[in-house]
């Protein structure tokens, strides 16, 4: 599957690494971009700390060909990922004249004071396009191959479907199952067997227990779907005939 | 918290990152490792890719006092995750005859064939100590500083209660949280005068909506429990009173 563009995930937050929160982004990410055609290859999730957003945006950036990023980007003291992604190209970070225009109105729409901490949320690195956010405008921002996005859920959902059409993605990673209520070492040798006549497909085996009995589910992966469809029958005769 | 020793983890499976499947062992283990003394500072998600596991273990392993790896230790073709360690460490891996026998017996006793399949999960790189498996037998490994353990939730937890007890961990790490109805931006000014005065306490801010209304969850971690107190009895003046 080397004929699609290759994106990477940077989650910032104290909060995923204590367990405090449960991160449900990754997994939103993931399906969007697999349906998209710009599949996953790479996830990393760093504290708010400088440095190490810095190098992994860095590491990332160069090995990929899209890097999204979730978390960090809010009026508190913590929120340090706009500043960070700046340094991580070398670039200015100013109150930008058109994302403060946003948030000033929505602060006067909602009769709230427009006060420095929320000013803040208008700091984006020089050379940045604006993210949409049309759940509580603070908006994130593309800079280069970096998609910057807020880290709440429904905002981050939001953003990324603002960014996705604008980036090209090859065909979706489609993908077929097959479940069994065999235990994996029972299929092994023929699964791998098969899937090393396909070079072009990724195959998968995932196990379970359903009721104290082992099953397996058996995943093939591929952008063909005529070879996919081909592949899936003979999986079939092998194991569930 | 530098006085922490620092963890990793390292997440392998490509039904991670296209979306198949939610991980749930991060979540898991980040509670484990706060609770023992040994937070998380860094977790990869990579996919089954041989090269892409040695490089990411090698720079956890330098990196990080401990790390502790999720995923690709079953019986089939894609489980190739103690194989790159082994390459990650430049050791040979054979099939070992401790892990043969224990294989053995439990095969024995489920009436299965011991088939090569099956004996694959035997194999395990020089030098390392395995992790018991009350589950399903087949052993995780440690090697260094790292743990290797399967991805099936059940499996993967228990293979963590074995190892964590070996580990030395430092003092918990303790969080106390302030649950406000106000909005980030009202109180971040005030938020970050406070943590400043705190450098020894990590403190964040989260923000939530309810029925249309913004909130916001402050919270403060650390391990000296009477200073998590007066900080968390000054911010409670602060905002609460």
């Amino acid at each position: 599957m080397s004929d699609h563009p290759k994106a990477a995930m940077l989650v910032i937050g104290d909060e995923i690494l204590s367990g405090r929160t449960r991160d449900s982004n990754m997994y939103f990410l993931a399906n969007a971009l697999t349906e998209h055609g710009l599949p996953l290859s790479e996830v990393r999730v760093v504290s708010d700390d400088h440095a190490a957003i810095v190098a992994a945006v860095n590491a990332l950036r160069v090995a990929h060909d899209q890097v999204f990023t979730s978390g960090g980007i809010g009026p508190t003291h913590d929120d340090i990922t706009a500043d960070a992604i700046a340094s991580a190209f070398g670039v200015a970070i100013t109150h930008r004249a058109d994302a403060m225009a946003l948030l000033q109105a929505h602060y006067e729409r909602a009769q709230l004071p427009f006060n420095e901490a929320r000013q803040r949320m208008a700091r984006i690195p020089d050379g940045a396009l604006l993210i949409d956010n049309p759940i509580s405008t603070a908006p994130g921002f593309s800079l280069g191959n970096v998609h910057v996005m807020a880290g709440v859920p429904k905002i981050f959902e939001a953003m990324v479907a603002s960014v996705l059409p604008r980036l090209v993605g090859g065909p979706a990673l489609l993908s077929q199952t097959l479940r069994l209520m065999r235990g994996e070492g029972e299929i092994a040798a023929d699964f791998g067997a098969l899937a090393a006549e396909y070079p072009a497909l990724s195959m998968g085996s995932y196990p379970f227990t359903l009721n104290g009995a082992y099953g397996t589910n058996l995943v093939i992966r591929g952008t063909d779907e005529a070879m996919l469809t081909q592949a899936m029958a003979r999986l079939t005769r092998l194991f569930a005939e």
